[in-house]
Formats: structure tokens, sequence, C-alpha cells
């Protein structure tokens, strides 16, 4: 099994569709990366039916401590906002891995909660 | 300019977390609806930032309707959860929308609010 985890800032002020919005960007542009990197991985997930976890973190620092840690070996992109509205222009808002195989997944995000 | 928009039913009982997932499946399908419609038109909201727009509905008639009007002329797709968690099997949650151009996108969202 193949899967994509979004993990997201709670420490923002960010409302829903704000939230909604900087997950959906965190999960095309890993998507692209894994695209790029492991194309054969998209197709499984896709032909699997995309299956996406949300998770959450309460710092940037924990964000970003993970995205250094998975980024050597999974495909994940950071996503930082562009400030028009809420947020401080350059804020660090969430972070996407994968789509990966579950396994190689889990290791590095089975200890964060469901957001 | 170059939007996505997302529009997500607010009477249904989806946590953030629920909301994040859906939202970005929706993200995910009508860009690759749209990478096989207008790639042309991918590649420019990509190079531009991927602006992203999350509006809301109130049911499952509002949300089933705009689909209808909007997909014979825009890429678009409608998001049925697969009811592992929260939701009943089947439930239609939200829809995507392009990439595609501001003006085309706004001649049939304009009137819904933001998330």
């Amino acid at each position: 099994m193949f899967k994509q985890v979004i993990v997201v800032r709670t420490d923002l002020d960010m409302g829903k569709g704000k939230m909604v919005a900087q997950g959906s960007h965190a999960s095309v542009e890993a998507f692209l990366d894994c695209q790029r990197k492991h194309p054969d991985w998209v197709d499984r997930w896709l032909g699997e039916g995309q299956k996406k976890i949300v998770l959450k973190v309460d710092s940037k620092e924990a964000l970003t401590m993970l995205f250094e840690e998975v980024k050597r070996l999974l495909p994940a992109k950071l996503v930082t906002d562009a400030g028009h509205t809420q947020l401080e222009p350059g804020t660090v808002t969430c972070l996407g891995i994968g789509p990966a195989p579950e396994t190689e997944l889990d290791r590095f995000v089975s200890r964060y909660k469901l957001l």
C-alpha cells in the first residue's frame, strides 16, 4: 500500500479554508516531486485510490526537523505561504510527503497525531 | 492569471483533518483532469505559483449542481469519500475545478463565499 502524508502546523492562526488551501499545496507539490523521482509510486498510489493522511505538529521547528529527516529518502515538499491573507509572507505552514510505500513513511511519521 | 477552486460542503460533520484530506483529493483529481485536457493551463498555473481558492456550499445539491454546470467547459472532479472514517461510504464531500483562467472560473463561482 502507498499513501501520502500531509503534516499541518496547528500553532498558526489558520482558518479552515486556509488550512485546506495550504494542505492542497503540499499535496500537489509532493505529488509533483514524486512524479519526477518515482513515477511508478505515483501510478500505484493513484491505482489504489490515493490514500491521504493528515497529521499535525505544533511548531515550525517540528515541521522543518521532520522535513530534514525525510527528504533524503522520500519525495517531500515544505510549503511556505505567500502571505496575501492571514499569515506573514514566508510562513512555513505544512509539509507534503509522498506518495510512498506505507511502511517507509510510517518510520518517520508514526509518532505524530491525526489533525 | 490561472487558479484552482476547491468547493467544500459545510453541512457534513467533517473535522479539520478530514476537510484537508478531501480538499487535497479534489485538488489532485482536478489537476490530473486538467493535465489531460489543458496541459498548457497546468504549466501556466504552476509557473504563477498555483493559486488556490477554497469556497463553501451548504448542501449536496448545491455542489452537484455546480459540478454539472462547470464540467462541460472546465476541468472538474467531484470527490466521493470512501467512508473508512467519519462519513458514510459514497458521501460527496467536495469539488475541484481547474486550474483554469480566472475570468472563466469566476463566471461559475463568484456567487460562493470563502470557507
